[in-house]
Formats: C-alpha cells, structure tokens, sequence
C-alpha cells in the first residue's frame, strides 16, 4: 500500500514536472511573480501579507533558477553554455535571477530590493517569435523613423523656445526655463496631455494648437511608416515559415515552381495541440487544411479514419458542400496549413488542374468510405 | 362599422407588428431603453419621471422577451433550441432579459437593478455582419498582437518601477507604491494623460518623455498590425460574399475561371429595400449594376421596363454616356452588384470580348425599346 | 485727363473684379470673416476695435452676397437655379448668408448674432474635390465603421456601468451618475483624459487601465479601416481623373487597351497655372511631362520651343541624362500629366515598344533645333 | 625629439580633424551644444556652471563656422556659392551660424540669445535621406491632407462656437469668448485634453463626445493618408536607388528588361562601412549579397577569399544551407544589395535560369576553393 502511494506520488510528480515545464506554468509563474512584487511595494498589503508575498516571490525566483539550470544544461550537451550566457536569451535569465539577491545581500531593504524583480516582465518576450518580426520592422525602416524623430525633436526644440519666449514672464515656474518648456512640448507633441503646464497668452494658445497639430502629423508618419514596414514583414515571415512546411506536403511536390510559389503565399501555418477539434460537425466551413506534420481522426462511421502528415481534409467545404460533415480532432500535436475558400477559388481558376486532383482525391475517399461501411453492413461488428 | 373598426383595429396591429419586428424598430427600443436606463440614475430625473422612466424600461424589457421568444419559437422549429441557447445570439438574448428581474427579486434597488440593463448594448452587436471580420482580424494577427502587448506590459513594469525609484521621496502619494506608479505608467503609455499624477524631477520628466514616445511607437505598431490584417480580411470577405451572387447572373457564366475570379474580384454587392431609387436621371453616373437578386424598374417612356433577376443596367454610363438616361427603382428588395468605372475599363482591357458583350446587349435593349415606342405610336395606349 | 483717370479706374474695377473673383481673394475673405467673428466675440477688443470688427463682418457677408448672386445668376442661364439652391454647394450659400441678418432681425443681441458666421467656415469644402473622395471610403466602409461603432458603444456603456458601481461611494459627484460616469468613458476611450473624473479606488484603476487599452484598439481598427478604404479610393480616383486626360494625348492612342490601362495607372495628373515654371534648368529630373492641355514654352537657344497640347518633354531626365537642360514654363493654364522614372522603367521593362517611340521622339526634336540652330546662323537674327 | 613631438602632435591632428569631420563628430557637438543651451536657461546651473556652458556653447559656434567655412570653400571650387547660400542646406548653416552673434550684439542679455542656439536642432535634418522622403508623401497627398484639414477647420469652428453658446452662462472665463472656446477644442479635437477647459452642462458633454469622436475619425483620415503616401513612395524611392547599383552588376546585365525590373524591386540597398562583419559564421542565414561597389573578404581555409564589386556571397543560405559557413567582413565602404530568401524564391519560380546561373557560380567558387586548398597541402606554405 506503500508501494502504491509512492507510485502515485511518482506519478504526481511526474505529472507535476511536465506541467512545470509546460508554458502556461511559465506564464502563470511569471503573473504570479509580478503580481506579488506589485504587491509587495504597498506597505498596508505588506503589513497584513509580508511573509506569504516574500514567500511567494521566493518561490519565483527559484523556478527561474531551476528553469534557467535545465536551459544551461540543454545547451551544455549540446555544447553552447557560453553562447546561451549572451544570447538575448540568456542575458533575460541572468537579469531574472541575479539582481535581486545580489541587491539582497548588498543591504538594500528587501521592498526595495524586489523592486528588481519587475525584470521578470521581460520574460514574456523570451519565447514569443513575433518579436523578431517586430525588430526586424524597426531595423528595416531604420532611416525613415530616424527622419521622423528628427522631425519632432525639431518641432520640439523650436517650439519650447518659443514657448518659453511667449510665456515665461506670466507663468515662471511653469515655462521659467527650457527643460520645463521642454517637457511641456513632449507632453504636448505626444497629445499626452498632462495640463500641468498650459499656456495662458493668446500667442502661447496659438502656438500650442500649432504643436498638437505637428503632433498628429508626426504620429500619422510613424503609424503610416510602421503600417507599411509590418505589412511587408509580414507576408514576408509567413511565405518562408510555411515554404518548408509545404515542401513536406506529397500533394504539393508535383506542382511546378511557379504554383509552388503562389500557393505558399496562400497557406496559413497554424499549430494544434494534442486532442484538440479543428473541424466540427454541422458547422459552416470555408478552409480546408493539409498536414505538415503530426495525425488527425475524422470520426465517420462505423470506423473513424486516421489521416496522417502530407495529406488533407475538409476540401468538401471548398467544393459546394459549406456545412462540415464530420468532426475531426489531432491524435498528435499537429502543424496544419490552411487554404481559405477564397484563395482556393483564385487558386482554381488559375490551376485547374490541382482542383480535378483535389476533387479525385476526395472522390476517392468518399468511395473508400462507403466501400468500408458496405464491409460493416455485410459482417463484422466495429465497437465505437 | 364596427365590423370595420375591427378591420382597421386589425389593420393596425399587423402594419405594427410589421413594424416591430423591422430593425428600425429594434434599435429604436435599445436606443429608448438604453437612454432611460441612463436618465434612471440621476436622482433629480427620478424624482420628476420616475414612474414614465420606470413603464419605458419595463416596456422595452417585455420587447425583448417576447423578441426573444419569438427567435426561440423559429429556432424549434427548426430544431435548435438548446444550440441557440448556447449561441453567441442566444447568450445575448439571455443577458438581456434575464439580469435585471433576478436583480430585482433578490432585493437590489431598482436604481441598481437596472444597471444591469446597460447589457442590452450588446443586442447592438447581435446583427452586425461586420463584427465577424473584426474578429477574425484579431484571431488572424494574434500572434503579432500578442508581441505588441508584451511589449507594452514590459515598458510599462519597467518604467514604473524606475518612477516608483526616481519620485516616490518627493510624491509619496502619487508614486508611493507600484501600484500608483503603475497606474500613472498606464495612463502615461496610452497618451491619455489624466494629469492625476505627474513627475516632478528632471530625472522623473526624462522617464516620462520616454514612456510617451514608446506610447506612440506601440500605438504605430498596434495600428500598422490591424491595418494589415484589415486590408487582407476585408478583401477576402468581400470575395466570398460576391462570388455566389456573381454564379447567379448569367452573364458572367460564361466566362472562364480566370475572368470570373477577376469579376468577382472588382464587384462590390449592395443590399437595396424594396421601392428605392437606384439610379437618378440626369446624375452623373460612375458604375453598371447587375442584378443577382430582386427586380428594377427602368422608367424609360412609353412603358417602364422591368429588368428581373440576372440582368444588368447603367452600362451606358460605363461606355460613354456619363449622364444617366431613365430614373431606375427596385421593386422587390434586391441584391445589386455594382462594377466600377475604374474597374471596369481595366476589366475591358484586359477581357475585351465583355465589352463587346455589354454593348451588344446594350444595343439591343435600345432598339427593343424603340421597337415597343413605334408599336404604341401605331396603336394601343397604355395605361401608366 | 478726367477721361483717362476713368480708364484707370476701369481698369482698376476690372483687375480688382478679376481678383474679387479668383480663389485666393475668396479665401482671404472667409479667413478675414472668421478671425473678425472670433475677435468680435471678445468683449475687450469689441470695446477697441468695435465699429471696425462690425464694419468688417458687413464686407464680408457682402462679398457672400454677391459671390451667392453670380453664382446663381450662372446657373439661371443654364436653367437650374431651384437645383442649384437645394445642391450642397447653395445650402452652404444660403447658410453663409441669412442666418446672421434673420437672428439681427429677431432682436439677437450682435455678438450672439455674429456666432453664425462660423457657418461660413463650410464655404471652406465648398470647392475641394478631396471632399468627395473622403465622403466615398465613409460610404464604401460605411458597415465596417458601423462595427467599430458599436464596439466603441459596448465598451463605453459597459465600462461606465462599472465603473459607476466601483467609484460612486467614493466619488459621489464624480461617479454617482450614469451620464457623469458615460463621460469619464467618453474622455478615456478616446484617450482624450482632461483629468477632471479620475478613478481613485484599485478596482476603478484596474477598469480605466482596460478602457484606456480597449480605446487604443477601437482607434487602431478605425484608422486601419480608413486607411485601407483611403488606399482604394484614391487608386480608383486618379485612374478615373487621369483616363481622360490620357485619352487626349495622341502619343498614347496608338496603345494597345491594357498598355493604356496600365499607363493611366502611372501618370499623376498636375494642374499649373499660366507662366509658371515646370523644369529648371541643372535641377535633377526623375520624371517626365505630358501636356494633356495647355501649353508650354522651352527656353532652348537660339528661339524657344512651344510645346502644345497632345506632346511630351523632359523625356531626357527618363533616358540617362537625369540634370535637365533647359528651363520649361507653361504659357496657358494647362494640365500635365506626369511620369515618373520608377514607373516609366518598369514601363519600358514591359513595353519595350514605348521607350522607342519616346526615344526616336526625343532624336527627331533634338535634329529639329540643330536645324533651326544651322538656320539662324546662316542668315536671319531673331529677337529674343 | 621635439621633432618627433611635432610629429606626434600633427599626427593627432590630423587624426583629430578627421573625427571632426566625420557624422558623429556632427551629431555630438550638436547634441553637446543643444544641451549646454537648455541648461543654460536655468538659473541655478547657470549659477554654478555659467563660464562652462558658456564655453561649451561658443565652442560649438566655432565649430559649425569651421564647417560652414568648409562647406562654402567646397562650394566655392565648384563654382556655386551663392546657390549653396540660397539651398535648404545653406539657410540651415546661416541660422546656425548669424542669429546667436547677432541677437549678443544688439544687446540682448546671453540666455536669451542663446535661445537662438536651438535652430541648431535644424542641422540634424540637413543630413538625413529620408526627409526629402517625407516631404514628397506631403506634396504627393496635399490634396487629400487639405480636405483633411479643413474638416478640422470645420469641427473646430462650428464646435468652439456651439460650445461657447452653451458653457458661457456657467463659466465665463473658460467659454466666455470664442477665442478661449476655440482653444477647448484644439485641446479636444487633437485628443490631447489638457483639462483646463471642461464643459460642465450635460449639453456641454454632449457635444465633447461627438468632438472627440470627431477627433479619432480626423485623425483615422490622416493617418490613413500618410500611411498610403508613404507605402507609395517608399516602394518608388527604393527601386530608384536601386536600380543604377544593380547596372552595376554583371551577372543582372545579362538579364531581359522585365527580370531586371523584377529583381531591382526586390533588392535591397545596405552601406557598410570599413572592416565590418557581414555574415558570421554559424549563424542562420536568410539572404543572399551582391556587391554594388566595395570589397569583402571571406574567411575560408586556407586563404582568405577577397570578392570585388559585381560579385555575390552568401547564396548558399538560399540553395538549401541555412547555416553561415563562413565569416565576411568588408575591406573598404561598401554598397551591398541584398535579396532575401523570401523574394530569392519567388524570383527562382519565375525565372529557373537564374537559380541555375547562382548554382553554377557557387559550384564554381567552392571547386576553386577546394583547388587552392589542395595546392596548398602539396607545396607552399601562405602566411596568415
């Protein structure tokens, strides 16, 4: 009985680990972390709750540590200890586990000291790969976000000399010097608009309306900038991650170059974990998906059908049926890659030969199917 | 008489019925019992029309129940009750007529009880065709949403922990603990800038400009992304919406899968109620129209033409004629499809026979038209 | 010598009428109105400048007056004059003339009266063919807007409901009502933030810093709705201005349908004024100019050229010698079409037949001037 | 060895004028000086550090005199000094220049004529490519930003006074003339919402409400305009560019018009100074380069491979190897173009002849690599 209660706690544990490592204990590591630091900063809540909040964020701390061992070692096997320390990666771990000890044992208060944990936040960004995308806009359109900041650095510095001319013999505590006048502009300029620091002149109303004017046009040009550089990386990003995946599917492999090229840019990579619906029974459908990788069941009576990586399902959808005819769900965590109905029509009018072998290969199955239940009917009894 | 009173009683309450169940109607009664909810919590306006107010919410509740039970009655018979009940429709409908009752039984004020009809603004969003494409906007550019989003939840725990740091000795109220500090990072980050709480250092004015300049950045960045994702969404709804309208006519059937996809790519599709001028005489006209549903009528003399289903007309100001000719008016509500004069001389470029084809029906119908006046001028008069 | 001080002032009235009539002098009246309005509305500068301000609204509302009557006079010789009065252009007309004399009439005390000159602030989109081109992506995204909308209505009823149950205890001036707390919404959603409501409790600050989140969404998906509906529009707009214009000029009805298509998708129509320059000479040039109207004048030695409507120049800026060689100004108001050298390259890529045809242009016109050159030297002397 | 110091000393001067000269020179003593002036206007650092800032301030004066002086020599030689006088760039050096000695000359006291120092923000754009950039979106879209603006003008003007009607009785020194109204809603219209003017009638926020939705949709316009002006320009700008450094290119020459155009708008320019790393090996790969002008070396075993303008790297990380295999670096500034591997596949759809002509000059290098190798084992010993 022993024994058993062991092997249960073997098994909790087991259990426990792979929830640890899985992300959504990361997350809720990290929420937990930042909430009890935010917490920890209020002198009433650290009155009544100090022990359970210090208790907790040791508790995050550790994880990082242990999270931070496993990374280590996972890449001392594969030989890049050093590489990982000063990867973006790595740099994000050390800054989540060393400050605040470090502060900690320097002397400083432990209220003040946790106040380093915030650095925690940046552990959201670790595993996320549309950062990489983002960066990439920024570097991208490096010269024309230069020239706007130019732009508003000047229309800042002009407009908090004038302003500091217009308004200092009336308000000198509030436009007396350049650096107050300056930050009125920023203020200003970014439409934040504190209302700490307003003109009171006719001139200084004047000029001010004229700032928060070049504010609007700078904040267009940057959106405009951001909107266009976005756009491009985008299509960009999902035409070379799904290029590979597209490679491995055999219904694409005899298309040449050119199709190849179109329907990649068609494709959506979309990832499902294991034992998840992508399709159900009754509902409208307008996509049908192809299997990079990974295993789907499609429940048909009697028996329901396996459907493994390179092949497709829900084209029927495409083909005049809309309402889904049977509910699928992965076996496998899967990487699926979708076709919307609208791409596949432009597709099919210029590639009518990939809609006859999507329509034979349908076909195909329709008829397996019904041979199989004819088998069913005949004999054997299949238990659900 | 009094046989008639009762048809004209009878008259009446359907043409209201009819009226009740327009959507005029439904907006009308959220609008009244959105309005009167608002007006209930102000004393003053209590005090004077308390029970007016009091009958007009109840009114517009006993609207929704029975709007509710007659979608419920359609949705049985069809056999679908429970699945409307569970409904994105069905939840609203519950949300709407359920709350405020239950509210009130358990004893809350009525003053507070009717708070809860501030949930009827979601019957707004229950016909919206347009809510589904935001929303699949948003599911599409998940991921780079999610990047922008860190990115704020990074800069805002960042630079309100440095702010609790660099104000909290001189505004222990405002940047005493994180929470207050973060509260002002918000704020600050969304541009909104109450004012409530403000640096007051050069070091505090630095951060702040900072924040503020990040603010527009993730601002740029979160509108490039929903542009993007808007742009592709909108243009691949309205290809599917358009393509089904679009089999209909029989115009376009015979052309080849290319030239369709093409078509069906530059034509917009509107909704037109019954009785409503389409075309003005002596307008300068811009775009033909199909018709894929419904029925106009052309007010040529002697005798009106009616064009039914599948038919075009307006071509004439697509092929040289600027100034429309005849005044032209559904008689049925129907569904229009309208092709452009920009897209419609690019269409002719690149597919030369449709033009050959419109003109020629164009002609035709000109000549038909003669053809009926000569016979009218011969003999029989036609009654307008 | 009385009689010629007559002609001058003839001539004076007549190039003063002239001036009267031109865009410019319009402008300056709306402005001089509008500023002597706002000024009129103080009451020190109406102790001041009182009878001047008067006198100056009366000149103004006079020119109204007039402008209003030739206007109408124009369109009773066309026939039109009832059309005209109920088109946009007379109610804005009719709005910049009676109000202020019919509230005089009524007793209005004249300041008050005075205020409606700022209707003539409209006269301003009286003449801008921009507006037209806003008010169709209004229409055309017209459901997508909707949705927004509605999105903003939920948030904002929703969220002050909230907050109005979070913050009335405390708050109760602030918060204690649905409309005062509607307004807080109002002012947070569109990050506006005057700071006069300001939640003060944790859960109230939680609720702002979604409201203020959920505003930067609802801003970002209206201006990508925007800017997607203005990207199309203003495509579809220049195609259709510039087609007409294209069509005039011989050069290019020699083209095929779709290279014409493609063409007009490429030239940028311009307006210039009479003898105003086009081309200075040893600026670089990175387009090219057809004259779709007008005419223009090339200062090349020994007589300058004139170029008239239907022909091209500055081709050499296109062809490899980007410094232009000669100074080229408009004789007449004309209309230019421009070609730019981005998309006159990816012209030529395709349509190696233009660059031909500019090219042999190009020669035949240089071999003219030597000739004329040759000639001039050989005998007669022109003054320039 | 007084001459060797002479020596040493001219040397350092010479090194010394070239960091002068060089941008980030530039950009720190304008820095420099834009902060020494904005420390300048407060009193207590001018208190403690006047004759430094003063100093600080003159020195960067000396500085932008030498480089004007420079600018104009060069201008001089060239023959074009009054143009250079009479260019953006020479009206820049002027203001930086003149203001500051002659403000202290007329007797204004030095803070205030240091004031002028911050037209030295100016000299920051002077530089930049990118704004001509944005000054053609400006140009390009005048038409539709005008409409814009006078949609502002409009909600500004009918809103000020509507509002001045209504707040007036209530709060006479906030709404009590049109000028103070019209400022409410500059601060309104542009979202910024200082909070020193709120209406406080119910009517009052009413009408905020619509100013503010106002407001967002302007704003929407705007950026939507500027947002597809620059996506326009940008495309067109970067193709211009482009285009005569791919001329430059041998292995594009061989290329048909339309492959040409095809691949300039794909390419990529990028400037790369003096001894810096291109690639490094072991690192992912996603583009290929082509040198435009300049010189790399590759560091393969056993001697370094130096590639000249007109030739490629890289490409392997196209053909099949993501990872780098080995380092380039640049030996001189260099114009490098780079093709991505998104666009490299697109263009090997379309055009299998260049894939083959890029695998064949891969093949080619590394056979070559490996012959020189194999000399090198067999005989002669190359230093590193």
């Amino acid at each position: 009985m022993a024994n058993s209660a062991v092997v249960t706690l073997v098994q909790y544990g087991a259990s426990l680990r792979r929830f640890g490592a899985s992300p959504l204990a990361r997350y809720l590591v990290i929420g937990a972390g930042l909430i009890a630091m935010t917490a920890f900063t209020v002198p009433d809540l650290r009155g009544v709750a100090g022990p359970w909040l210090s208790a907790c964020l040791w508790c995050c701390l550790a994880y990082f540590v242990v999270e931070g061992g496993v990374r280590l070692r996972g890449a001392s096997h594969a030989g890049g200890a050093l590489r990982l320390l000063f990867s973006p990666s790595g740099i994000v771990d050390l800054l989540g586990i060393l400050p605040v000890p470090i502060a900690l044992l320097c002397g400083v208060s432990p209220p003040s000291a946790w106040l380093l944990a915030s650095l925690w936040v940046l552990k959201l960004a670790q595993e996320l790969p549309g950062f990489a995308q983002l960066a990439r806009v920024f570097v991208l359109e490096a010269k024309a976000l230069a020239s706007v900041l130019v732009l508003f650095l000047i229309v800042l510095f002009l407009a908090s000399a004038a302003m500091h001319l217009i308004e200092r013999a009336g308000q000198p505590t509030q436009f007396g010097t350049l650096p107050a006048s300056l930050w009125w502009a920023v203020v200003t300029l970014t439409t934040t608009g504190y209302g700490d620091e307003v003109p009171h002149t006719a001139l200084g109303h004047l000029l001010g309306a004229l700032v928060m004017m070049c504010g609007i046009a700078t904040f267009g040009l940057w959106t405009g900038i951001l909107a266009t550089g976005f756009a491009a990386e985008s299509r960009r990003s999902n035409f070379i991650q799904t290029w590979d995946l597209v490679s491995k599917v055999p219904f694409f492999q005899s298309l040449d170059p050119a199709a190849f090229t179109e329907i990649t840019h068609m494709l959506r990579r979309v990832e499902v974990p294991e034992r998840t619906a992508v399709i159900r029974r009754g509902r409208v459908g307008d996509c049908m998906y192809f299997i990079a990788e990974g295993e789907v069941q499609v429940d048909v009576e009697p028996v329901p059908v396996i459907l493994g990586s390179g092949t497709f399902f829900g084209e029927l959808a495409l083909l005049g049926d809309s309402i889904r005819t049977a509910n699928v769900s992965t076996t496998k965590p899967s990487t699926l890659l979708i076709l919307d109905l609208a791409d596949f029509r432009t597709l099919m009018a210029h590639r009518p030969e990939l809609a006859r072998a999507i329509d034979a290969e349908g076909k195909r199955r329709m008829s397996d199917n019904l041979r199989r239940r004819e088998l069913q009917r005949q004999g054997s009894v299949v238990p659900s």
